[in-house]
Parts: structure tokens; sequence; C-alpha cells
């Protein structure tokens, strides 16, 4: 448990799979996660916090630059609670494989690269080198409950056994 | 073939190939599907009915959430009919591992998930269980020949021989 | 080396890996590659020329068509240069398998297939058939330094060992 206490130590916990699940109230039919061999593919994830969807807003209108980056920061806290579900432990993570982060983004706003820092720095702080993988960082229109950061993330693991993902857990529910 | 058959006990069939591959005016340089092992890789669809491209538009703005979540259904389906060239029988579909669904956005538009609804729900009528994969529903601005949504599927299959993918099949074109 | 002399009889030279490094300011922590099993995941890359970003801008505002063409030619080059810094020699490249393009697109612009041609037709005119993979072309709101394109490529390929990667080598920075 070395990486979530890691997580501790920066202040941050995740959310209890049951309040992340009490978010979804569209009926949407898909998972949170799903394994391939030693792949786990992830649903996008947007930032949460105390169970509750997190500085939601177009980032170059409603948020600022410095705001942005706290949202990625949580969306990919988010994906770490999907992969402490389906993993049990997040020390079983080998390697950050691809990360999408997309950026809800104004009319000319272009920093979408130093908002999604805000995901990779904590993946950096958590996992050290594993969580250094590959990335893109998108602006988009429009993103579930008006978030302003939705990450994806593809990671390799240890190839074990992984738990019944829940259904519509995680985001773009 | 169950699986065609829960397709056409729900009023849907598949677009015949030789049509779906007239829509391209493009000359773009890509192919339909591609396997690497046991995944099957799509490239981008969208709503197609009758060889024609379906209910274009901006969503929130040309087209309502519930003509948004039809658009979906038959991206969906144009999905299911490059499925069925590459596989030759949908019964070979394994589980359905990650659909990535982009809708062009309305400013303001936050309902991606409801319209991406549209093809996870079909995707689940016609595969049951195995049609619950991971998922990401991202606003966007544009789209192939002003379609209103754009479907991508990642699939794990039976891992036999696929077909010879036709070119430039799809959307995207 | 037979695709990079395919290359330069283009008229093309990759970006020496040095300057596209030095592209990046922004301490962002990811890398230019990573490999599992025999595919290699590249991030996002953007229109580079002699170390610069190139062709920068809004297609359908900034931009015409063909600029935009031109943009995702060179933003292909890009993940070029990425995947000569992971192999060593781009003949060990043994098919594409999924491109992802993006369009910083005007409201209203529906031609991102069009666009995304620059960069598949690049691909298909250097490596043959190899070239030939799925793709989808979507268009986005905002890009790392107002980018006109971005790239994300999965390639397959022999298998054999790759370079270590740069940190933030590429795009999306």
């Amino acid at each position: 448990m070395e990486t979530e206490r890691r997580l501790e130590a920066l202040g941050l916990r995740l959310t209890p799979i049951d309040a992340s699940y009490a978010l979804d109230t569209s009926g949407a039919k898909f998972v949170s996660h799903l394994a391939v061999g030693e792949l786990l593919y992830l649903s996008g994830t947007v930032p949460e916090l105390d169970g509750e969807t997190y500085l939601n807003g177009v980032v170059g209108d409603d948020l600022t630059l410095e705001q942005g980056y706290e949202a990625a920061r949580y969306a990919a806290l988010s994906s770490l609670t999907a992969l402490k579900h389906a993993l049990g432990d997040l020390d079983r993570v080998r390697q950050v494989v691809q990360l999408t982060g997309w950026v809800n983004s104004a009319f000319g706003f272009n920093d979408q690269p130093r908002v999604i820092n805000g995901a990779t720095d904590l993946l950096v702080e958590v996992f050290g080198a594993a969580g250094l993988g590959t990335r893109a960082a998108i602006g988009c229109r429009g993103l579930a409950y008006n978030a302003s950061v939705e990450i994806v993330l593809v990671v390799r693991f240890d190839g074990g056994p992984v738990t019944d993902p829940r259904p519509t857990l995680g985001a773009s529910r």
C-alpha cells in the first residue's frame, strides 16, 4: 500500500467507491475498468471531491488555468479511485501507458498542456517513473455535468485478477 | 448469427458494405478495421441510414438531445457493420473494450453522456454483458460531413482470421 | 533505412531530437513513446519545422483547408521523429494501428477528414500498406501552443528493444 501512503502524504484521499457510484444518475451502460491481458482500460473520469463533482466549468471562462490544473489533479484522483477498485492495491500498477486529457476550453484558450500537468504531476508523485506514460492534451467543447477536465487512462498492471467492475463507476455518466 | 438476429428484432439492419463504402469520396487512406492479437481496432463511424449519413448537425443547436441519442445509436450501428465485415459473424465479438464517443456540441451543451447512451444501450441490447465496456463521452467542435456523433470502438474478439479491411470503410473519411 | 530514404525523396527530414526536445518549456511529465509487447504508443505530436511549431492557428479561421492538410503532414512528420527516436530505424514499424487526428476547428468547419488526409497520405507514402491503419478525425477547441493539428499514433513494431523515451519529447507539452 505504498502508493496509497504517498497519496495520503499529499493530503489526498480516494473517493469511497459507493459515493462515486452514487453520482451516476443517467443509467449509462458501461463499466469503470476492463482488463485485456496486462492492460487495464479505464472509463473517463472527472474531478470529484467528497462524492460531488468538483471545479465545474469552462477553463478560460469560468475557471483560471490554476483552477484547471487543480481540476486535472482531481480527475486523475478519480482514476486512482477506479484503479484501487479494480486492483485492490495501487502498487499493482506497473506503468501508466496512455493518458488522454480533455479540457473544456474557452475560445482561444490554448494552455491545455499546463492544465493536464495537474494530472500527470500527480501520477508521477504517487507512482514515480511508473507514472510517466504517453500523453495528449486536447481542448474540447462540453463535458459531462459541465466538468472542466476528463481523463482517460490505460495502464499496464501485474496481470493478476481484477475486481468485477462497477457499472458506470467513474465519469462520462 | 444470434447477435444479428437480436439486431433484426430491434428493427435495425446493417448497412450493406458496398453502400457504406460508396459514401467515401475523399480518397482518405485508412482502413475500416485492424487486428492485433485478439484486439480489433475500428475506425471512427458516423450515423448512416440507407447508405446516407443520418441526423447531421450540432447537438443542442440543430438537434435535440433525443435526436442525438438516436444518432449515437446509428453511429454504433455503423460500427456493427464494420465488425460484421471484419468478422463475418458478430457472435465472434467477445467483449467491447473501449468506446470513445464524440458529440458535435453547441456551446453550453453538457449532456454528452446521455447522447452516447444511444450507442452503449445498443451494444448491450445486442451483445449483453459483452457489450458493457469502458467509455468516454466528449463534446467536440466539428465532425466529418457535419455528423452529430462519431464512435470509435476497440473490441476483443475470438482471435481467428479477419477479412481484409476495406480502405476507408466507416467514417472520418 | 529505406523508409527514411523515401521520406528524404519527398523533401522531408526528421526534426533532430534535441531541437524537438528544446521546444518543451512547460515541465510536463510524460514520455515520447512507450512500448507494451509489440505495440508502441506515442504521445500527441504537433506540426514542427526547424525546431519551431509550424502553421499554428484555427483551421477555417486562421488557416485554409490546404494549410490544415500541410499542418497534418508535419504533425505526422513529428510522430515519425518520435518513432525514429524510439526504434532507431523506421523500417522496424510493422503497421500503423490507430491514428487519432484532432483539428483545431472554426465553428462550422466540418472538413476534418480532408485535413487529416495530410497525415495519413504521408504515412502511406513512406510506409506503403503498413501505413494504412484505422483512423478518426475530430474537430476540437484549442490545442497546445495554438497548434492547428495534433496526431496520436499507436503502431505495431518488430518487438525488439526500444530507446529510453525522452521525457516530454513530442507535443502536448
